[in-house]
């Protein structure tokens, strides 16, 4: 059993913040990669991230900031990118020459990426020319605020080495945290990218009035769309009750914290994509999957009313009343 | 196609108000029985219910009042019993002659009889002699609150009999209330009667002041303890994401309005049941289900962790604390 031991960080949200602090606290020793020799410079010094949880004080016995991609994934066995989707292309751009051989990547995006919608593991698989088993992916219900205040979390390694998923969750395990090891990396990537969908369709009922037992439809039919659209995409044996799956719908749908369902809530009240974003300063990781998981819809001829009503209401300027209208026809 | 036309209701909690709400509406001739003429002749003069919704002014072209049960019984084609499950063996213990023949039952009762922990249908059927296809059952996500102020709501109407559960839905339709029929009724009152535990575990869990994360993992996991009973107390093919499986417990566990949930919440902070069920002036149904759906479980041999340890906690005086450390355990 070999110890994992040198990771890179890729990403300065507050998503990535709570990853250093997880994998920190399991003995790796962490490289926090940064856009900027300045954002790298301040972190080194005020042991937290000025824009994100900036609450949480990281003990830096076994982390390290940089802002040389290619110096830390040199010296890394692992290298972890926790980026918003829409962002990722940009990130990697210039670091197709980089050697990734016998490396292994974990991504924890919940997003597609490009033009062809794909996910981010596979992206990166063919980007770096590395074997998408040596790819592995984080899912769960984690939102980064409450890890940060330590509150009981579940979290999920996937991948298709048993024994090194296995190997990481008992590594990462903590009094607040449970790591549940999974075989279906695909899937788990998948569902984490449908539950943004999700949050933000809650949102934009529940910025429009709907109630409780509206939203309870809502969510109770989403898990049919999510079931459906793994079984069309991997056709492998999964537990969708794992937390993984359904656990991360729920925290996202019914979360305050949940962003995709703040910026749902203000579709649902009358304002524009662009003034959602503008309001929230934050990406909602939903408004860009919305497309690419209603083109893989559309391609699979998949029923999906509630993600194709989003699409409408996200991308073709159909009004949100007058879409969910028609979606309340197709609940049951 | 017959039209139902005469229904008694039995039961004047908030539950049963929204059912008269409903079932007058749709064109029914409702008697709502009481349990005494007071009761009977106050909500007639007064077109409300002065203890449950007071705040709905009911339409009294198609309702009447009495507290005479024979009579109401005698002159009804339907009679809809709508009463917490504790208090259904006395409410008609002298019934016990009545005629039943020719009427259809409908059950609306969440939680389990007698110390036989019987389904309300099952017990019903035996003690008025009514074969078992002449029971329909309603289903789904229904908090009366939300029905009185007329925000969309689907509400389910289960029943072997698919011309009349399809007639009823129709019947029942309206532009606030979406009514889906369903052929497995014994599925969807079980459904309802453990929803309600699980909506106590959530509680218990938020008043130990779990967060959001741990929230959503529980109840992705309760999803398979339901899953797993269903399929040993009845294995029909259904599809839990209809509203009346998965929706109706996503209600109770998520909704500040849950009784159960409250309860569990207060539970959670330390009260024990008697204090607990005190300070509510209400009945938290899963309290009582739990007893019979833990004895169901044990007797079928089923893995329910969530309804065990709520099980220790209600009627064996376990702390909560202990409980949900140990239940930590086995979620994933």
């Amino acid at each position: 059993m070999t110890n994992v031991t040198r990771l890179t960080i890729v990403g300065g949200g507050s998503w990535a913040t709570a990853l250093v602090k997880i994998f920190a606290e399991g003995g790796l020793q962490i490289t926090w990669l940064h856009r900027n020799a300045e954002a790298a410079t301040y972190i080194q010094k005020h042991k937290r991230n000025r824009n994100y949880l900036s609450f949480l004080e990281l003990d830096f016995n076994n982390i390290s900031t940089t802002h040389l991609a290619q110096e830390a994934i040199a010296a890394s066995d692992y290298i972890l990118f926790a980026v918003p989707s829409a962002y990722l292309a940009a990130t990697i751009a210039e670091w197709k020459d980089f050697d990734f051989t016998g490396k292994k990547i974990i991504v924890s995006i919940k997003g597609v990426v490009g033009e062809q919608h794909v996910v981010p593991s596979i992206y990166l698989a063919q980007f770096f020319n590395v074997d998408a088993d040596d790819i592995l992916v984080i899912g769960g219900p984690c939102h980064a605020e409450e890890i940060a205040l330590q509150r009981k979390t579940y979290m999920t390694i996937a991948g298709k080495d048993k024994q090194l998923t296995s190997q990481l969750a008992t590594q990462l395990n903590s009094p607040y945290l449970r790591v549940i090891d999974n075989n279906d990396p695909l899937g788990v990537e998948y569902a984490a990218i449908l539950k943004n969908i999700i949050g933000i369709a809650v949102g934009t009922a529940s910025g429009m009035n709907y109630g409780d037992n509206f939203i309870a439809v809502l969510v109770s039919n989403a898990l049919r769309e999510v079931k459906a659209f793994l079984h069309a995409v991997d056709d492998v044996p999964r537990d969708l009750t794992q937390s993984a799956y359904f656990g991360d719908l729920f925290v996202t749908a019914y979360s305050e914290f949940s962003r995709n369902r703040t910026f749902g809530k203000m579709i649902g009240r009358g304002y524009n994509v662009r003034e959602a974003q503008a309001h929230m300063n934050m990406v909602a990781e939903g408004y860009y999957a919305v497309k690419g998981i209603y083109a893989i819809a559309q391609a699979k001829q998949l029923h999906m009313p509630i993600v194709a009503a989003m699409y409408r209401v996200l991308y073709n300027q159909a009004s949100p009343y007058v879409e969910f209208q028609l979606l309340e026809q197709s609940l049951s």
